[in-house]
């Protein structure tokens, strides 16, 4: 069987670098922006549309008291989101049964769990979230430290739903993960440096 | 400056396995109960009764509506906790100067901090606690699943509040560790083979 390692992590922690970096130095698959690119092809919806539903949770668009005129609206996303679910999870299986690989998020430690994956979750406090994030942004997103710590609480917040949703579990209780590393102020390439020998 | 690594855990984790096994395989340092003889000479307590403070909180013994003529009973526990706790730290910093080594609990990551430790923590699910005390028990000590939950949930909310008093920072807050580890159905032996490398 192949080796199949998940991380989850909290915006900004560096996870996507993480996974990157550990798949280079395993020599193991790192699939990210094709995911959406194939699962897009597959249900025949728009990939900036199934972008926009990646890792968020399917809640109705309109709280149900507006007025049931708006139903149907929520209805088709929560119904794209169902298949979108389905598919990248069989997605995910057919990648991890070509090669080792390395996947991000995406409900990944559930879907492969027949895999046995090791499952690794990143964290950082918010201060060195704030700062990562700001290092990274292109010059033409210039947010406000303020504005950077409500993307992360809005996206984890998001995450966590759609974890709880698809999985029925707590996206942040570390007993769902293997190894959970605190990334803050540390480099991210020596943190991979570091745990790759652990892990081949 | 030496290399310091310190190990938190839950009860009945492997966390005092995890260590020792770690401090052998990096040919570090491990102290345990020679630190609770050392302090009974330092401060001229009977080690039976230090040993019966070790990461207890100074909480009074009872609760102050009981009696006025019960609180110097408690104050003289509080002042024993609070005097173990000073020498307890300049003894691990005297071991720490000394030589590598490997500290578990004892609010070492804090007391420890000039050191910059690398500050490990290990958990599991109940079930897998309770699985590990009970191979470890002594024929003599046989619980039923029952006392050893209460036991486990006990040893931990005296550890937390320990670690609360004395550092005002929360023992399960993931961020005061740069590792996580969860033990859950893992051989220790195995975990510290994988880890000794990293932390090398």
């Amino acid at each position: 069987m192949n080796k199949v390692i998940t991380v989850s992590r909290e915006f900004g922690s560096g996870g996507r670098e993480f996974a990157r970096r550990l798949a280079d130095k395993l020599g193991f698959a790192y699939y990210d922006s094709e995911i959406i690119t194939e699962l897009a092809k597959r249900t025949n919806l728009a990939e900036e549309y199934v972008q926009s539903l990646n890792e968020r949770s399917p809640a109705p668009l309109f709280p149900i008291t507006i007025g049931h005129t708006l139903a149907p609206v929520a209805d088709v996303r929560l119904e794209h989101h169902n298949t979108l679910f389905v598919e990248q999870s069989n997605l995910l299986k057919e990648l991890a049964e070509k090669s080792d690989c390395v996947v991000v998020g995406r409900c990944a430690d559930c879907c492969l769990s027949d895999f046995n994956p090791i499952r690794i979750r990143l964290y950082a406090d918010i201060d060195a979230r704030v700062e990562r994030c700001k290092a990274r942004a292109e010059e033409s997103e210039k947010l406000t430290d303020r504005e950077i710590r409500q993307k992360i609480n809005e996206t984890d917040k998001a995450r966590a739903k759609y974890y709880r949703f698809y999985t029925g579990k707590k996206w942040e209780d570390a007993l769902n993960y293997d190894i959970c590393i605190n990334t803050t102020n540390k480099n991210i390439k020596q943190l991979v440096d570091s745990f790759a020998d652990m892990l081949k």
